[in-house]
């Protein structure tokens, strides 16, 4: 299976094959929000998904679409983030080995939720060529099998259940806006919504200072060497080839976002929707907030990809005296 | 009708009533906080309902439970806090003129909220015989209805709706724990739990420097004269009479908890279950924590009751430098 075609078949294969261990996640909703935007906000709630983040749909799709002997020799990928964690979690449901490669210098939190998710964690020096190296010294030494972030059909199917969710829970949409980092998520999401309402508009937010996916759709070719600058650790990898060609296929349209934008929506998300949510998940309500002219009277989809933060950054609360 | 005489069909008028003004809200799952007990966690989710509580449920099915003559005339409260904005919001569902009586000194934001949802504030001496004196004054000049925050038996069916929408999204629940203050929510919980599970055990957690209910019933009469000490501003209220005769009858356990315990569950509920609750919600977690052995292996549900906590007490995040 190649990711370019990719059909609504495989979305609800993938549904059917993550349904034991996803959650399908809550719709969530705000009157406060929708009177600051003129819109009907949907918010999909992939930051209560196991793992905190949509990244588990994507690796349980990969991991249990293995054929039995694949499958028992493991899986690998070089990821310290979400996905590390979301490749241990599927691993794991299935009883096989993971294996995370995790450059020197990535955040301890994030490193100790792979081990104890199970994952044997390599390290490496910080640079693509150490990950991959690394990566291939492993695919090498167990025959493991390397499960990509976002450049695999598995994935961008696996993260396109989330859409299919959504727009079967909310069937009224007209418009979907989703973060962008590799693309994943937003190759997932327009394969979704196009099947099942072709005109709907999908929209991309993506930070002014990681903004490659918006530079390689006006040049209309992949961009790949922006040195990305932005608090959403989640959204700083390079636009995925096949996921670039989804989102031309698809129109997908990109709306950049400044890092301010986003902590101000990341802010009305925590008070008004009460929900912890991670700077990479603001950007959606960040772009609806920039563009309200036009998502003003629609009905609009967001998903709220993770709420992987640190409150220990947080002092907890002033008032009473408890500090993080 | 009395508080004594509810039933099942009265829950049930109840969520008729209030289903086009209310939302259904969500139920939420941790694996972590599962694992952190021994039990598997069934949250509803009250502090997304309109109005960030619970509170709401009451109010819309006493104002709409009123005869249009009646209703015309308006509802009066006295309560600064969630009850006094959930009236504001149904008396404004329905058109009709809502009075709250807060008292000096109240929560600058929470009057605040009371007056954007179109309700009349009237300021009084902080005590409860000027609060009083201030609603008669208010009923004799407009004829309107006083509803009470718990002591009321629309206010206790409405509350009820929670636990039967609880129960009805996760059928197999053994055990019920909410929050207790004046003892709208505990009872209206223990008539639905019993009505339909008539052996599901139901807990009523309570801040120890607040324990009026627990006092009450470890008595076998009421206690209305303890001076409430605690960061729990949802739960300072003395039992109702009504409500503590329904406690008896139900034999719902009150379990204490102390302030320090329901900190400590409230940052457990914003970094596991990714969830913004006041203090008063965390007291049922705190309460799980603290009997772990009780409810270790059973299908327990919670109900967080509110949301409303105030952000600008928050220095939001270090890391990145942006402060409340």
């Amino acid at each position: 299976m190649q990711p370019f075609d990719l059909t609504l078949d495989d979305l609800r294969a993938a549904a059917a094959r993550i349904a034991a261990h996803a959650r399908v996640t809550p719709v969530l909703r705000s009157d406060a929000l929708d009177a600051a935007t003129g819109a009907t906000l949907h918010f999909k709630a992939e930051h209560l998904q196991r793992g905190g983040a949509f990244k588990l749909r994507g690796a349980l799709n990969a991991v249990w679409a293995l054929d039995a002997a694949t499958a028992a020799r493991g899986v690998v990928t070089h990821s310290s983030g979400n996905h590390g964690n979301a490749l241990a979690l599927a691993a794991r449901s299935r009883g096989i080995p993971a294996h995370v490669i995790v450059p020197e210098g990535a955040v301890r939190t994030k490193v100790a939720a792979i081990e104890v998710a199970g994952a044997t964690v390599h390290r490496c020096a910080p640079t693509l060529a150490a990950r991959e190296a690394a990566a291939t010294a492993v695919q090498a030494s167990t025959g493991a099998t390397l499960v990509h972030p976002y450049a695999d059909p598995f994935v961008i199917a696996g993260q396109g259940t989330a859409a299919l969710e959504l727009l079967a829970q909310a069937p009224d949409l007209d418009a979907l806006v989703v973060p962008i980092g590799g693309g994943g998520l937003a190759a997932g999401s327009a394969i979704a919504a196009h099947a099942l309402r072709p005109r709907m508009d999908v929209h991309a937010a993506e930070p002014e200072g990681a903004a490659d996916a918006w530079l390689s759709m006006q040049r209309g070719e992949r961009v790949t060497d922006v040195v990305p600058d932005t608090i959403c650790d989640g959204l700083r990898a390079a636009i995925g080839a096949p996921n670039f060609a989804l989102l031309r296929r698809h129109g997908v349209e990109v709306l950049p976002v400044s890092d301010a934008e986003t902590l101000a929506a990341m802010r009305r998300l925590w008070a008004a929707l009460k929900q912890v949510v991670e700077p990479s998940s603001a950007t959606v309500l960040a772009a609806v907030l920039r563009h309200r002219q036009r998502f003003a009277g629609r009905r609009v989809g967001l998903i709220l990809s993770g709420g992987n933060v640190d409150l220990d950054a947080i002092a907890f609360c002033a008032r009473c005296g408890a500090a993080g």
